[in-house]
């Protein structure tokens, strides 16, 4: 058991290194003092169990990598270089220090990977685990926003879609599966923050938007393109072989499977056609979703699709 | 209830405007884009059901209010302005969107009156209320830390202490001793951050340090104190009438009871002991509370006294 404050201290300072260069003042005082950029980005996730993820499933250092790796990906989402984060810590009577440790390994090692800070936090007992973390970082000099593509625009995405949505599944109502899926488990448990590539794009003239996939295609799309503009979905939609596969056997459409998907954590960009080969030879792992068309709605060969995508909060 | 995150959303634009001179993109992107200062202070709280609060006697609104009230302190703590915060936000499903409306405007109402933004956040269910809030603000050209002050310094207060826990102690156990102690329930739910009493003490040259006190000045003395040094309490320490009756009636020593404290939000600050009748003028709230001494401890009438302060945390 965590026996105190302190000791919690101790297993965040062993984790956590209190330098960084952008912090003038580091933990441990009332609040942390940044050296900071005149443009910061700066974004909060949650990360609850029961509601975002298991412990049954989850190792302790997926939980601390995943917690961190949602919020990275919206720092991404903006072309953002991500400096430091705090971290909101519930912490339940049932989970002992070595998950403390372990779950701050795992977050700890994707800090490092992206050399960014733990600039602070709080921490309270609570009936279940609760990560709550803010992150911040320097933000491209051009900022990208939504509903700048205009019709002809390709709209394309880096990074897979539909194999988390498989995986959540998978490890949900049939762990036996996950062998045979493995991709589709380790995207749910490790999503991939494309930090770099978002500073790639942010820095490309003619990228004209960028999101983060999170809570399905279905739903974002419709958040990132305008208000009087749709998509016509590419007829060469590559679906991912683990996600072909595996909705096939449930009898579900693949495409519309992995358009529905949820925490993907891809990046959703457009640009002008011509502009299209010159993105995807800067961005290899980029590929084009479709073409943005003057009607409102996702078109696929040419037929309006009417699907619900993913609301945490949603109620029926 | 609440119906959906677009319902949610709905409830704080009605609350929050979203526009603010620091806020270059504000919510409803994956992440805002503020306009910083160079030097930026940023401290995280958590404000959680029936661990920092109990709806048995907090309304909707003092939760609102309290849950930012306490991360202004934290500001307040480094003399820093604050710009704006974040609000991640898990909520229960037995409560609802009157309750939200309600809470959110004990937030608004307190945010406005320090010109702060609400720059972003998120939202989840969960089985108990969590507030989860990271604020920011400008940091002071110069950065006080604890540890500074020497032998000598005068150490003083800005604010009460001990009306807080007397508050709670009524709220939880003698409700109706409500009517008769006012101002002891009225601190525990609507703590005053001394934000603007922060800044004018971040901008004298001889105040050498200054905290907050959140958890009882027996705990956070020695946190303010340098390693090798102590403090000798006046003798006049001023107790406030309602936790002088309130606290004798119980048998407690009023100084004792006063020292140990809880969630005062006071401000503790240090000075050479020549500079303390100008700190007064410019802040007339400011009372003297002791002497730093180059002994360890906390000493009353030149006798150390044991007593152990408050730990959200701590397990017998």
């Amino acid at each position: 058991m965590l026996k105190s404050e302190n000791h919690f201290l101790e297993i965040v300072s062993k984790a956590f290194p209190n330098t960084h260069k952008h912090m003038l003042v580091g933990r441990g005082d009332d609040c942390a003092v940044l050296a900071c950029p005149a443009k910061l980005c700066l974004s909060s996730d949650l990360f609850l169990e029961d509601i975002h993820f298991r412990l049954k499933y989850f190792s302790p250092e997926d939980v601390g990598y995943k917690a961190l790796a949602v919020n990275l990906s919206d720092l991404a989402a903006h072309g953002a270089r991500p400096l430091g984060f705090n971290l909101n810590l519930i912490w339940p009577e049932y989970l002992d220090s070595n998950f403390c440790q372990r779950m701050l390994h795992g977050m700890a090692d994707l800090a490092r990977q992206f050399d960014i800070g733990l600039t602070g936090g709080d921490l309270s007992f609570g009936s279940n685990l609760g990560l709550a973390i803010t992150i911040w970082g320097q933000s491209p000099e051009r900022i990208l926003l939504r509903g700048k593509c205009r019709p002809g625009d390709v709209i394309f995405l880096v990074g897979d879609i539909g194999l988390a949505r498989c995986g959540l599944m998978i490890l949900e109502h049939e762990p036996e599966l996950s062998e045979k899926f493995p991709l589709t488990t380790s995207r749910h448990l490790h999503p991939l923050p494309l930090v770099l590539e978002g500073e790639i794009l942010a820095g490309i003239e003619s990228v004209k938007g960028l999101m983060d996939v999170s809570d399905g295609l279905v739903s974002d799309l419709p958040r990132f393109l305008a208000q009087d503009t749709g998509i016509e979905i590419d007829p060469d939609f590559p679906v991912h072989p683990e996600v072909k596969e595996y909705s096939q056997n449930k009898n579900h459409d693949p495409v519309i499977f992995s358009l529905t998907g949820g925490e993907d954590y891809a990046l959703l960009g457009g640009c002008p056609p011509e502009q299209w080969p010159m993105i995807q030879s800067r961005i290899p792992s980029a590929w084009k979703l479709g073409t943005v068309i003057p009607e409102k709605g996702i078109f696929l060969s040419r037929k309006k699709i009417q699907i619900k995508g993913f609301d945490h909060f949603e109620k029926n």
